[in-house]
């Protein structure tokens, strides 16, 4: 885990930043429980969760706040 | 899902911004759970209970303070 | 459902800006559950559950730091 | 429930602002339950629940952000 | 509980402003809870649940946010 | 726990800024429950709790918030 995962928070658009939010959410869980079976398993089980499914969403929401703040949210693009 | 879907944070009225806060809400559920079906039938389970519907309320209120950002508040409307 | 209803988030005064917040907070419920009856049922319910009306504050204070920035924190008021 | 209970933002100290973001807290609850003989009910409650007292800390917190950067912080204090 | 207990949110160092944080995240729970023996009893049931746990984090988070900015991220330190 | 852990709220990258913000996480989990032990068994349960580890996630999002503007988002890096 001590491979360089996030270089910069730049992305070339709106979407990529939300793609980027995605990863950044995501690697909290990975640093927290770093076995990958346990956690397709538990994916399992939260994919069919709804309150699971809107607090992901609500996640990704904090990350993608940073990540276009940090972009100055593509108003050049 | 490699599809464009997000162009631009910008929207014409602070309304479009709303529409465009719950857009990035309900895709990162997409995104998170693929399955269309699975998704249709979670909706009936979250629609009929509060707890789950506050929520959304606020995941879609974490989207919008970003689109709103983007759109300086829309102050020139 | 396409009617406007959320033409700018300027408001004449603070207390405006937080009956604005409500608005937008249920807003998000609305459009989630467009059953009028259907949400009558749930009011009742979470009108009597603690935990369901400290995240209605949560959602609400949300929304208004949103409508509160738009506003410049009333300052010139 | 029409009187005027928000002037404004500004406060003149940061203690001050800690308790203005308190009422708005209560407020949006307040508004959602206006029945006070529920309200009092309810308080008992969730006064021995940790994690609803937790929960009210966080949505203080929300309420806190907004009201501070509407004092600049307080810096001039 | 009328004693000033927040003069100002500017600390010397950034793990003041964490300290500050947590003051501040407390005493919403203490002007909820005034009862110290009750809060005193609840410690002990949150501070073996995880979720209680992870949530007080959130809570400092956000507290800490409001701290940080006002300090302007003791970035003269 | 008088020890000096943070003094400052810049990182080389943004990577080491998330790693900061999963510090700054951590660290009000172990001020509230100072047992090593005790964090020890609570970890082997939320490590297999979804809703504990997005919760995680989100927590550590909201401090990234924090580290990320303290450090005008590493546009110079």
């Amino acid at each position: 885990m001590s491979d360089i995962w996030l270089e910069s928070l730049r992305t070339d658009s709106p979407q990529d930043g939300y793609d980027l939010a995605i990863k950044l959410a995501r690697m909290a869980v990975k640093l927290t429980q770093p076995d990958a079976a346990v956690r397709e398993q538990l994916r399992e089980g939260y994919g069919k969760d709804f309150q699971a499914l809107i607090a992901v969403s609500g996640v990704v929401g904090t990350y993608f706040q940073t990540v276009a703040a940090a972009n100055d949210y593509w108003r050049d693009v």
